[in-house]
């Protein structure tokens, strides 16, 4: 009988490589897990909107048609995922990463943190509603490697 | 026929006196409205769980006893808001106001955001969810009193 | 101990004064029935958004604004209520009340329409979802009656 | 690993050839997508219910019969849906394509409206919950591209 | 601070007067229970639906509109019941109380069935569903003791 | 694209062979359908609880162990049922099938009763909650045909 | 406005004087706090089914007679809670404590555990979904005070 | 149309070969079921959260990071299994099985408890909220082919 397939959804920074870790980390596992994110390029990201339903004089509607064409990508993944990951850089404020945990955690959805100790403190919310706080892709990788098949690191 | 009584919680920053103008404002105009909040002493809000169950050596864990104690009061009045104000202050990450906005979406509540435009692109996912945007608490307090008696301000 | 107290919303038309002779009619028994509705006076409601968040010059968005900050009051009231009236009356389109119909359907809220015979074939999704079709709100005020208290006409 | 094919429910208005060109834009882009629609023979969806389960003779019946079997089929579909598509054409009232948006609304199923420019005010209660307001079927194909693919139009 | 009120649906056969007996005892005890039930005058609950919104020549639709008149009584007090009562008598099929019986079960509202030996093998699954089993009124009022109070009989 | 399969449950009597005249009819029409039901073999029903976990001396627990393990069989199959199709048939009182009824409703699956015109007002809650009503199998299978497919009789 | 009272339930071991302790320390600091119980007579809590039911020869269906009439009290108190403590005493295995810790996180209702350290390991899987872990009632008192009015210890 | 694969999953003791035994009886009878369960390597279920996501030295955190990481597989397993089996042993507490069983009793999942005759009545909630009781393995095999497919022992 076939193994479960998890779904993982990968929501937060988008510019470091810290998906391409992850991914390449599951690969070498063979790890039978989809990984699902945002679009990530950046400009994309902020553009699609009007892009596509016509442009918008003022910043602030160009934003909100940008952000809930992201939103039915996001959500429907969110929705789909066993578990995410929610990566928090050393720079920009993220507020959609810690958007994403508080949605997962209201569906009952588990998340891992991936962040650097310096936001510990401002993260202590986030992280409390996590089920673990991983410093480093490669500890989500033996994570997930663990979750599926109880392999240790 | 007594009126109906409207939750509304008022999550994030807790450095200015917003608050309390909308607190103002709902007496003034004698709204039927309940507002509740986190626990907003600052101090106290991050040593309440080593307080209360005992000291940490590791400040990880010393946030973790308080943020999870913090929660079962947070996440209590927001399962019951009929409506949240979302509000991010000038400084600080808030990521905690982004986590319960996001709490918020998933569980259906409606929510207004209160923020400086300076903050609009960052905080485009977090407008994009929410049933409004406001730039004073004033305009909070009139969206109350519309919501709840149909007065134009 | 103290009877059941009725919440029901009237949703739908604001150009007759169907509302009112449901009111009347539900003093009149003195059934235990607390009504709501949207906010009623069409100019308000179409400039609500505006008049509190600020000016809009597509109007699209100005409507959008409008709409959202209705959708507190409506949809709020709507999980509350026990049971919806959902009016169609013989002018306009009510895209409005189809949805709330809709919205009630997915909530497993009962609700009763009330139109006139002219729009049987065009609502019959809409009357096929629903508990009872009045074409009067005497009938309305009737049914209230038995529901709560099993009077007969 | 196979792509997650995205369910997408066509509702709304039968009379132009909107969902073919839907049809024929995802092919040519070979997006995973399954779409689904309403049964679109006008004729059949009103006769069905009294063609099998037998004649009415109060129109009501034959319309209540008919809508309520139309619905096993339109409802489970739209559960299913990742994504709905809602068509306001520019005649009829469509009442059942703004039911759908509702019915959506409450299960929290993103949907896109499509409709001309005139309707914009009728419809500012259905687009207010709407994910975004497409005019033209390119629209929703090119929308559909980014949120499966981020492929910019 | 006040006790907590428990609200209490007696569904099912209206041929006999064990509601009564259980109104009574409850009365007796002076427990704290909001006892609630269909509309028990059978020519009422049969007529209900058209002398209200207008005659039928079909009996079926007759029938039709009577049931799903008395439905938005029934199952407004069910969802809100801590506890249901479902009784059947020794004439008469009850359908009606096998599907409330169905609909608490799937709600997770406990049920107690209240029903003469001779039924025992043909209500099994009922039984099987049912958090305890009762053969006379009086037993249904010493649980309700019992469950609120702690008293034993 | 793989053409949807529907989940049909075929719940009550299971006296007459009306699950296998749908069972053919499917098959000769070739709709993707998947029929499930619960185990029709009488005396198994019966007997499966003690013969697996233990006689007992009370007919009644007999009674319970057999259909407390028959139920998770059937709550299954039925909770993942996009229709269910509940029958009653001349004689017993299958009380089971009217329960099964009722967790569809609260579930919000929707179900086709099956059933000869003399029920029809002991049956009038359970058919007042239904999508449709048949008298013949036939018709079952002619409303999945138009379900799934759109084909008329 | 009035305070919001605060359902708190407290499971768990009967032995010991634990819920005195509460309810002594939240009547001595007055908080609005609304405690519940199962029933904590230890024999009439085991005797309660087959004393109001009927007698059973067999032990195992008299422990279920009363088991499921006790969870009927049990998991409605616990469904209203918004917080529940569950105490492991020293002695007794108290199994149902930790059913209903896991009923409790299934229903996404917060819970402190109150436990001493020698239980810490068997404990890790129930305290690791707890909000929190106390060793001594007057610590869920202080809890309990700075949840609901910010009170530091 | 290939037949369903039942979920199963095995909460519990981790000292004996029952699920092998369980394992062994589904190969045997070729029953479509795919069985999952905890990580059952003692050491490393205790090792997992600090061996990945870095040293404790307070051993209630050591033993909080495994319980949270073993949490995201054994609960994603849970909700997804259509039957849970939960089997205590002889020796130890095993307040993990009672946590599962309530979590699924609060889902709706059916489970059978597993045990030795000696913990019937300290077992007692947790066997009355439970489909089934079981004493050996073999029984649960027997179980699961008549619930699949109506194999009588």
């Amino acid at each position: 009988m076939s193994e479960k397939i998890w779904n993982v959804y990968l929501s937060g920074e988008i510019h470091s490589d810290w998906r391409e870790q992850i991914e390449q980390g599951v690969a070498e596992r063979g790890l039978p897990v989809k990984l699902s994110s945002p679009v990530c390029v950046h400009e994309d990201s902020d553009n699609c909107g009007v892009a596509i339903f016509g442009e918008e004089e003022n910043s602030f509607w160009m934003d909100h048609k940008g952000a809930n064409l992201n939103a039915i990508r996001t959500r429907t993944l969110m929705r789909e995922a066993d578990l995410a990951i929610v990566r928090f850089g050393e720079k920009y404020k993220q507020w959609n990463a810690a958007f994403d945990a508080g949605f997962a955690a209201a569906l009952g959805t588990p998340y891992i943190t991936l962040h650097p100790k310096e936001h510990d403190h401002a993260l202590k919310e986030v992280d409390g509603a996590a089920a673990a706080m991983a410093r480093d892709p490669k500890q989500v990788v033996q994570a997930l490697a663990y979750i599926i098949r109880g392999e240790m690191p």
